[in-house]
């Protein structure tokens, strides 16, 4: 089913993967793009998707026609066109509808209940081509995706330490290990998550707000929900009951189990920022999809680990990772790494 | 005293750095390019210094000419032409035996008995001129100036660990944490050195042979000195006691009074390769020239770490790095760093 289509053709696949991008990286909907072309070629419109309860990109683009405009069109979509009636109707009626005859898409919608859109519109007679740059597509939607496929929230682990592994000093200080281009970046990656975790020993420890901001403090538009993990109570007039919006107090330490509710409340993605003993359960237990491992360019030495024990008892069990790239953030390195095993999804999982 | 010099000047002191590059990098003289020019640019040779007891680089390039040929010529040399006879004679002479009328050097050679050969030929008429891309020189001499200017050894520390600063799994394991690649780069490393160090606990846990290797395991040509720290003693059957070369004990813990003796022993440059007790004793002290912090792909947890205790109280005493360079080496980092504030000279260290 993968498609070898006309340079044309990759060219509006390329330019609706940036298209995806301008919708929000949060929430239980993909960020997807739409290119109309005529049947030579020429763009007609284009769409993408801005969230839940708003036109999926397809209907957007199409939107942009007057009737008629889109028959014997061609759609070049980033995901599978969906085959659901949800708080939208599905996109392959519309396609079929507007008289587009030929679709390009990237990647299969993983949906239960929104796949098969490319069967449906096979049967409605139109010419339909799956996997076109399908590897960057998997890349852009690897959260959503790994999420969707595995029916759990896509997990992020984020520290930062000392170039030997320290996240503070002696003294407990940690205030700031890493410099303001690296904490800006931090802020950065909550406002894309749906949940900033941590667990009750950062909360009791730091009082953190648990906020996304800005360079200068202000709140961002988007605001993740605060998930506090662990079993003690937190102070009632700790900050983080000042957050905006809802705050999720798991009172458990049953990571598998957390996820699984934290999926039913529509997160898909959660940003884990510690503090060491949880991001390590996260680590020992397999369930990290994205390591994000600020290293600040200091040697601290001493006790305070930003990783504590990860139940690896010889070197051939080792967490294995593959470094997907090395940013210099102000004076500051940022590695992001995935597993190199995959995560499992949680039916496949030992609980 | 620094130039402005054309092009073609600039143009031909670069080549003396690339030339220099051609001598070894141990031992205790420097590497040394020098181009003499005609008047009008034309390069009439080129020279470099191939160690201790051979031609310095001036005289090599001299050496090329017939008589006569350098009259009125330019010398282009990286380092400042030396006004002392040691196993050869002064370059200052040669350079005014030659008849050269103008020198353009990089740095001043900082030897208190080697130094003056820019004033020597300033008063016999040549027309000098130092400081030509002395940043690029500093950079390719940092090793050699640094010891000369220290009168002790450049300590260059090298670890690998996990990207959260294990050196072992929990049973001990380390065998290997780090590929071939990076392996192989630490053997080159070591070749680079006049000695190799490592504690005690090294020698008893590992018994390493502490040669310098090819890739396939075979003997480097020039091979550093294994030097031993600690109190202890090593087994007769060490297998560092079949090194090539004589082996250094010293029975001692005190290491500013080791550096000290090794730099009598015309040991320029050490490669200190662990443990992990020497490694922090060595950065704890403020004695680390370099760090070669080699990280690993993997996470381990657990208490083997590659740095223990390094006496920082608080986050703002924290050991300051600044990272020169992060190179891929296979699937590892090679992560090469200098101290922010520069490591003393024995003379100014509390002792
Ligand atoms: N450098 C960094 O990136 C960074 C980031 C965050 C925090 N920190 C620092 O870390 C320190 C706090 O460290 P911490 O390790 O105590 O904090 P923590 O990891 O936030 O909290 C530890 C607590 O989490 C609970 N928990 C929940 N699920 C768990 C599980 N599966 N396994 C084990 N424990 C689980 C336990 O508390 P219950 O007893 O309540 O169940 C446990 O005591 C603070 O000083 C903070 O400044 C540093
Ligand atoms: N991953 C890596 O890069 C790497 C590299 C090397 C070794 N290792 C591993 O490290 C382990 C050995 O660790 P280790 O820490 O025991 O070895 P070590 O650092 O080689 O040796 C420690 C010993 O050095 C002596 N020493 C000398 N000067 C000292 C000073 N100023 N302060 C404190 N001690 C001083 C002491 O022995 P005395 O009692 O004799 O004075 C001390 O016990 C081995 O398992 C080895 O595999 C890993």
């Amino acid at each position: 089913m993968t498609a070898t289509a006309p340079a044309q053709i990759e060219q509006a696949m390329r330019h609706a993967l940036s298209l995806a991008a301008h919708g929000p990286a949060w929430g239980v909907n993909p960020q997807v793009g739409c290119v109309l072309l005529t049947a030579d070629g020429t763009v007609l419109a284009e769409g993408w998707h801005r969230g839940a309860g708003t036109a999926h990109a397809e209907v957007d683009a199409l939107s942009k026609l007057s009737p008629g405009e889109a028959v014997g069109a061609t759609a070049v979509v980033t995901l599978e066109p969906c085959n659901h009636t949800g708080r939208t109707d599905p996109c392959s009626e519309a396609l079929l509808a507007a008289g587009v005859s030929e679709v390009y898409y990237s990647v299969a919608d993983p949906g239960a209940r929104s796949g098969g859109g490319g069967e449906r519109l096979r049967e409605g007679g139109v010419a339909v081509h799956g996997g076109l740059l399908a590897e960057e597509t998997e890349r852009a939607m690897r959260v959503w995706l790994t999420a969707e496929r595995g029916r759990r929230p896509y997990v992020s682990v984020k520290w930062a330490s000392s170039l030997d592994g320290r996240a503070a000093a002696s003294d407990g200080s940690s205030q700031w290990i890493t410099g303001t281009a690296a904490r800006q970046r931090v802020h950065e990656q909550r406002e894309t998550a749906d949940a900033i975790v941590v667990g009750t020993g950062t909360v009791l420890a730091d009082d953190p707000s648990l906020t996304a901001r800005g360079d200068a403090g202000e709140l961002m538009p988007h605001q993740p929900v605060p998930v506090i993990i662990g079993e003690r109570s937190i102070p009632e007039d700790a900050r983080l009951f000042q957050h905006p919006g809802p705050v999720i107090l798991t009172a458990s330490r049953d990571l598998p189990a957390i996820l699984d509710a934290l999926f039913e409340r529509d997160i898909r993605h959660v940003y884990v920022e510690g503090g060491p003993t949880l991001a390590s359960a996260f680590v020992a237990a397999g369930l990290v999809d994205e390591y994000l491992i600020y290293l600040a360019p200091t040697l601290l030495g001493g006790a305070k680990l930003a990783l504590g024990d990860l139940g690896v008892p010889t070197l051939s069990g080792a967490h294995a990772l593959h470094i997907e790239s090395i940013e210099q953030l102000g004076d500051d390195l940022l590695i992001t790494a995935y597993p190199k095993a995959p995560t499992l999804p949680h039916h496949d999982r030992e609980r």
